[in-house]
């Protein structure tokens, strides 16, 4: 059925008592359903962040599901949380639909959502849904609180430079994504979209094992390749579905941090920026998972460039003096390298015999010039 | 220059420097330019509403002034904390431009935003600017404070019902502009939207008289009536650049309180099913302003139909049992009317002659059935 059939009212009533509140919470004083919500934070600080999606512009609908969508939105905005250093708590919700929407594409939607707010304990208060003419657009403000915040200034030369996990992954997801017939596409939004990538390390969420999709077909210029699903899949999950890394475990530790979303070097200078430093870089260091490496020199692709310059990581990006490495690591699922330290002044990536190149902030930005 | 020649740094960065916060601003801990805004409130409770307007659903850029369309943007969801019981203090806007805008056009929306921060009070922390594909989207979430919460819920029979202002003045304004054509849109766009009618009592701001329009050719079924600007410009106002009612005198006497922006009666209706009540308004005391009056009847539309189902009005609807009517009205500008009490059960309009019809939900709902 048609979204524009069913009326407004019927479908809030329909979100309303999908996530009704648990009366024991009781930071919580109004919900979904008045003008506003209100809350009593247990902390003094509150967090607050937002993040808009919009259909052409940040995904594709031939291959992005309801569900990644609905879970990604959440997840960006928990990631901006945590890199403040906060636990993300409330959530609202700014969803527009296109006429030709229908009530599976909403209930896809906010399948994803739920799955998100259950892994990251957050609750949805309140929001606006409401009709568009060409595109559907997601926004989202996720509220949370901290006691210890970590912004961009902070850092001071001597400080170690780290990251979560690796970089380059979701980049690399998303060429392969543009790079796919239509039918393909089809199917990783029909079939991988359905909830049955869910059985991951890094949701905590059972689910499903992936079925057997055997070799995509990927076009490379004027050749068609195959690249093996146990290669693609990790890819691919890391654009689709990105899952916002815990910082509680890194707070204490961290002088800055952010959440890489546009590139590894146009974050990290950010961070030079705001602590008015520099920092020198080894390439060798800069972590690269085994799919991106083996997926990147299938599609004749440089694994580093989208390391380094490739948006969507949202892995953080932290400096620290004391940080316990080892100690982290062995006790952690998601691990931490350090990939080099704050300087005084220069910006530079050291390779691994010793040459030296300036570090350029190279990322993602809307509006940029065409090319 | 268009938008996509600027950068989204180079653009940021001037939000960034333009809402540059007082140092002395102590509660807010972190603003524009990190991952999230982080604050600390001076009340325990905050109040978190959020809206968002789409280009050809929300507003019609024919007639629509980016600088209308700012001031809109925060005035609607200001009013929804009003409606709470609080004061707004803290904005973060979600912005996404469509390829053909250019810097005039973006800068002109933080016009508008930037008067409307300043007329109540509130804060830009943050947000997301992005590119859209088709339609210009604006979404914003306002965060406030308050002590006494004001909730749809909390009515009783015996409890008055009260409206500030006049309702409908919206509804017809739309119907005005939608009947204009394509030159005199323009003229409304750019000249009334150009600041120039920013001298209104109940904005607060000094600005300019607005220029002399004279008579505005107005498309009713085949033919064209002229409708002055005298009686036009106020209700072409309610519409473009709705205010925000202030409720704090209010607040300590209302009982049940939200802000008008579906239609009276369903807005109404919102309290009577939260509270579980009845109610019953007399239509003769619904107040109608003088230019909805002469416009209704010039365009062959019925007034109280647009004042009890017209969207948009942004007047505060509450209840309550010992409101101070006369003293309010001796002492504010915008005026209180009493439309009526909080009933048992039944729901009806009386009219002046002691008739009685069933008080129906009339309204803007999205995603209704076309008709």
């Amino acid at each position: 059925m048609r979204l524009f059939q069913a009326g407004e009212l019927k479908l809030l009533k329909e979100v309303r008592e999908r996530f009704r509140l648990d009366p024991e919470e009781k930071s919580v004083i109004v919900g979904i359903g008045d003008d506003a919500a209100v809350i009593a934070p247990h902390q003094k600080k509150i967090i607050v962040t937002t993040d808009m999606m919009n259909e052409g512009v940040h995904f594709d609908l031939d291959y992005t599901s309801p569900f990644h969508l609905g879970f990604k939105l959440v997840s960006v905005n928990v990631s901006d949380i945590m890199a403040m250093g906060g636990v993300a708590r409330y959530l609202f919700l700014d969803l527009a639909f296109t006429p030709d929407a229908d009530d599976d594409f909403f209930r896809n939607i906010y399948d994803g959502i739920e799955h998100a707010l259950s892994l990251y304990g957050v609750r949805l208060l309140g929001g606006d849904l409401c009709s568009a003419r060409n595109d559907t657009v997601l926004s989202a403000t996720v509220i949370g609180e901290g006691e210890k915040i970590i912004t961009r200034a902070g850092a001071s030369a001597g400080d170690k430079i780290y990251i979560t996990s690796s970089t380059g992954d979701s980049a690399c997801g998303l060429e392969i994504l543009k790079r796919l017939n239509k039918e393909t596409k089809e199917i990783i939004r029909k079939t991988v979209g359905a909830m049955r990538c869910l059985a991951r390390v890094d949701t905590g969420i059972e689910g499903q094992e992936p079925e057997e999709i055997g070799e995509l077909a990927v076009n490379k210029g004027s050749e068609i390749i195959g690249i093996s699903w146990r290669i693609a899949e990790p890819l691919l999950m890391r654009h689709l579905m990105p899952v916002a890394r815990d910082s509680r475990d890194i707070v204490p530790h961290a002088s800055s941090m952010l959440d890489v979303s546009d590139g590894l070097f146009i974050d990290l200078c950010r961070i030079c920026d705001e602590g008015s430093t520099g920092a020198t870089i080894y390439k060798d260091k800069i972590p690269l998972s085994a799919e991106l490496r083996v997926a990147s020199e299938l599609l004749g692709l440089d694994a580093i460039h989208l390391a380094v310059s490739g948006g969507e990581d949202y892995e953080l990006l932290f400096t620290s003096r004391d940080f316990p490495l080892d100690e982290y690591n062995r006790t952690h699922d998601i691990k931490v390298s350090c990939i080099g330290e704050i300087t005084r002044e220069e910006r530079n990536i050291i390779d691994s015999l010793g040459g030296k190149k300036p570090l350029k902030a190279e990322g993602y930005q809307h509006f940029g010039p065409p090319g």
